[in-house]
C-alpha cells in the first residue's frame, strides 16, 4: 500500500480509533444519492481538536489526502474519497460543549446533528433555526453552507455561525469569529470556511446563533392553479414584510407523491406551505393578511393547522417528499438538483423546467423554498438504464445553465461537491482562479479534500 | 518624484481626472479624527469600472499604493495614504444602477452614500436599512463591514450586501454573488471582501438587499438607574423575540451633551432610545410588552414619539451625539473606540469602562448599540496636551484589552484601520498569519492600502 507509512503514523495516534475494517471503508465511500463508491484507505474517528491537528500534520507530511465526514447527508457526493486516503468521522466529536442563554449561542462540536442540538435545548426556550430537512451534522451544514425551509426568517448557515475552530491543512489550529453579536476585525475567516466544503480546513468546533422559540406558530396550506400565481403571492407576502418562518413550494407531482406516501389527500396541484411565528396576536394578523394576499391570487383550500401535530404532521410530510417521490417509483435513484435565481425570475425558472420535464422520458417531481428563490427537482431515473441517465443529466445541466442565464446561482443549498464542479467556471469566471488562488495558499499540497469545488490539475 | 512615470502613465488613462491640486492632496489626506494628516500623491477620480482596472494595473506595474476613498467618514483612519501613492476617489463612480423592486435589491457604485440610495428609493416602498449615523459611501461602508444603529433587526453590511464587483491587485475584475437570495456555490468571495478595508481589491460595484419600508413605526426612550438594569431590559426583550428595529444605549453624560447640543430636557441619567417596525397592530403589541419589560427593570419616563416628527428628532438626537459631545468642550479632539462582547458581557465591559473614565482626566461619554453587545467612548482630548492624548491611548487600549479578556472583538463596526492594528495578533492568533496568507496570495506586491490591517513587515 502506498500511504502505509501514514497509516502506521495516524495509528499511533488513533490506536483502534483509525478504522480500516471493509463495512467502515463501504460506508465512508457512498453518498446517499447517484454517484459511485469511492472508499477511503482509512477512517479516523478523533475525539479532540489537538487529535484532528495531529492528524492534519500526518497527512501533510504524507500528501495524504483528507475528507471530512458527519453525517452522511451530502446530496452531491461531497464527502467521497474520490483520491482515496483519510476520512475523518467526527461521530466522536458530537457534544454540546456550552450553552449560553443569555448571548443565545451554543459551542458544539462538527459531528452533532441540528435534531441532536435542539434535542438538548428544548427546555431552554431556544432553538436553531436552520433546517435542510435531513438531520446533517452542523460541521457539514456549515461545510456546505446549507440553508432549508426556514432561511427566509432566519437565514443560512451563513447567518447562523458567529465562529469556529478550524484546524488548517498544516495542522494549525485557528479560531474565527467570538461570541460578540458582530465584529469588524479583519477579514471574515468564518464567512471564508463556511461553505468552503472541508477544502481549505476541518471544522472542529461552532458557535451557532440560537433563535427564542416562538411563543405562537401558525402554519397553513393553500392551493394554486399554477406556480407562477403562487410566486405572485410569496413575493406579495415578502414585500409586505410579513416576517415568514416557512414558505414551501411543491407542484402537483409532489403532491401526487406525498398523498400515496402520507396517506393525506392535497388536491393534485400546486400548493404552498407556510408557517408563521410570533406572539398570539401577531401570528393571527400575519395569517389574516397572508389569507388575504393568497385570495387575491386566486389561492384556494386554505386551511390552518392549528394544533402542534397537525403542524408537525405538515412538515413532517413536507421533509419525506423526497422519500416519498423516491418511493412512487422503486428501483430508481435520483439527481436532486438545486438552482437558486432572484424571486422575479422564479416563476420563469420553474416554468421552464417544467416543459423540459414534460419532455423527458423521466419523472421530476419540483419543490423548493420559493422565499429565497430556490428550488429542486427530484429527477427520478433508473440507474442501470443509460438512457435516464442521460435524460436526468440533461435535464440538471438546463437547470443550471438557466439559473445562470437569469442571474441566479448552480446551488442554493446543496453545494459543489461532485455534481456541480463543471459550472463553477461559468457561474465565477475569474473569481472561480481567485478561489483556487485562495485554496493554493492555504492548502499548498492540495490535500483538504481534493476533487472537489476547485479547478482540477 | 520617485512616482512620476506611473502618474504619467495614470494620467494618459484620466486626463484632468488625475489631480495632483495641493487641496485635493490635502483634502484626502485628512482624516475625520486624530490621526495626522498623511496626504496621497495624486486622486484618481475613473468613471467607470474599466478605468479602475486600468489605473489597478497601472499602479501594480509601478508598485505605487492604491487606497480607496468614499466619503471620509472613517473614525479609524482606513483612508489614509500612509504610504503615498494614489487615492481612488469613487465621487463619480455614485449612481444608483438598478432597482428591481420584485428582488428586493440595488445594484449600485460605491461612492453613492446610504442617504443618497435611501432618497432614491423613497418612492419605492423600500429602503436601505444599514445606519451608521455618518452618511458614509456604501463601498466604504462593505470595506469596513459597517453596521450602526438597525443591526439589531437588520444585520450588517455582512448581511446587507449580496454581490460585488472587484477590481483586484492585478487589474482583473471579479464579480462575487448574485441578485439571488442565496448560493452554496464556492467560497464566499463577497463576504471575504467585506471588511477587507480595500487590502483585497478595489469596490466598483455592490448588489444591496433591501427591505420594505414598514407600515408603523414606534420609538421611545426611557431612563435606568444603571447601565445593568437597561442591559438586563434588552437582554429579556431580545429573548422575549421582541424585534427591535434599533435599541440604543446612552449614558448620563452623553444625555447631558445631547440636552445642551439639541434644547432637549431628558434626566441625566442612562437611557434606552428603541424603535418597533411592523404593522400597527404589531407595533402595539410590541410597544406594550416592551414597557412591561421596562416597568419591571426599573425602568421610568417610558414615553413614545408617537409623531413621526418627534421619532425623526429622536434619532437625529441620537445621531448628533457625536457631535454634541464635541461641541460640549471646545477645541477638543476625540479618540472613538469601538468594542463589541457578547451580550451577557455587555453591563459588566461598560460598568468597568465607566470607573476607569471615573478615574481618568478626561471626559469620555458613552453610547452604544445595546443589542449587539456594541458600544463606544468618545474619548475627549486637547490634541495638543501630551497628558490627554497619552489618558485617551491608555483608555482605548484598556476597552480593547477588556473586550477581548470578556470573548469580545477590538471592534464591533468601525474596522481596523490605522487605531486597531496593534491588537490583531492578540485577537486573532493564527488567524492572522492566514489573513496575512490570503493578502499575498491575493496582492503579491502588498499595493492595497498599505499599512494597514495586516502584518507589517
Amino acid at each position: 500500500m502506498p500511504h502505509d507509512a501514514a497509516l502506521a503514523a495516524l495509528e499511533t495516534v488513533l490506536g483502534d480509533r483509525l478504522s480500516r475494517s471493509k463495512p467502515d471503508l463501504e460506508a465512508h465511500g457512498t453518498s446517499e444519492t447517484h454517484f459511485p463508491p469511492t472508499p477511503p484507505d482509512a477512517v479516523a474517528y478523533p475525539e479532540t481538536t489537538e487529535e484532528v491537528s495531529r492528524i492534519m500534520a500526518i497527512c501533510t507530511d504524507h500528501g495524504l489526502p483528507v475528507v471530512g465526514w458527519g453525517a452522511g447527508t451530502s446530496l452531491e457526493g461531497h464527502a467521497l474519497a474520490v483520491q482515496g486516503g483519510l476520512c475523518v468521522d467526527f461521530a466522536r466529536m458530537a457534544r454540546v460543549v456550552e450553552v449560553r442563554d443569555t448571548d443565545m449561542v451554543a459551542r458544539v462540536q462538527p459531528g452533532l446533528t441540528r435534531e441532536g442540538l435542539n434535542a438538548e435545548l428544548r427546555a431552554t426556550g431556544l432553538f436553531f433555526p436552520v433546517d435542510p430537512g435531513a438531520n446533517a451534522s452542523l460541521g457539514g451544514m456549515a461545510s456546505t453552507r446549507a440553508s432549508g425551509t426556514t432561511a427566509v426568517r432566519y437565514g443560512t448557515m451563513r447567518d447562523a455561525v458567529l465562529a469556529l475552530e478550524v484546524v488548517l491543512a498544516d495542522g494549525r489550529v485557528i479560531r474565527t469569529g467570538s461570541a460578540a453579536p458582530k465584529s469588524s476585525a479583519g477579514y471574515d475567516l468564518t464567512a471564508l470556511m463556511i461553505g468552503s466544503e472541508g477544502t481549505l480546513g476541518l471544522i472542529t468546533e461552532l458557535t451557532l446563533r440560537l433563535q427564542g422559540q416562538p411563543e405562537a406558530i401558525g402554519a397553513a396550506t393553500c392551493a394554486f392553479e399554477t406556480i407562477d400565481t403562487a410566486v405572485e403571492a410569496v413575493t406579495e407576502t415578502i414585500q409586505t414584510g410579513l416576517p415568514m418562518a416557512r414558505i414551501e413550494f411543491v407542484d402537483a407531482a409532489t403532491v401526487a407523491a406525498v398523498n400515496a406516501h402520507s396517506k393525506a389527500d392535497f388536491p393534485a396541484r400546486p400548493h404552498l406551505m407556510v408557517e408563521f411565528h410570533g406572539t398570539p396576536a401577531g401570528v393571527a394578523e400575519q395569517a389574516e393578511r397572508f389569507g388575504e394576499i393568497v385570495a387575491e391570487h386566486g389561492g384556494t383550500g386554505f386551511a390552518w393547522a392549528d394544533r402542534p401535530e397537525d403542524r408537525s404532521r405538515l412538515w413532517r410530510m413536507r421533509h419525506q417528499a423526497y422519500w416519498a417521490i423516491l418511493a412512487a417509483r422503486p428501483g430508481t435513484t435520483a439527481i436532486v438538483t438545486d438552482v437558486c435565481v432572484p424571486i422575479s425570475a422564479l416563476a420563469r425558472a420553474v416554468a421552464e423546467t417544467q416543459a423540459d420535464i414534460a419532455a423527458a422520458p423521466i419523472p421530476a417531481p419540483i419543490l423548493g423554498h420559493v422565499g429565497d428563490g430556490n428550488f429542486h427537482a427530484i429527477l427520478l431515473m433508473d440507474p442501470d438504464a443509460p438512457a435516464e441517465r442521460a435524460a436526468a443529466e440533461e435535464l440538471s445541466r438546463r437547470m443550471a445553465e438557466r439559473a445562470l442565464r437569469l442571474g441566479g446561482t448552480v446551488t442554493g443549498e446543496h453545494g459543489i461537491g461532485m455534481g456541480k464542479l463543471r459550472y463553477m467556471a461559468a457561474e465565477h469566471g475569474a473569481g472561480w482562479e481567485v478561489m483556487g488562488t485562495l485554496k493554493q495558499a492555504l492548502d499548498p499540497q492540495g490535500i483538504l479534500n481534493p476533487g472537489k469545488m476547485l479547478q482540477q490539475d
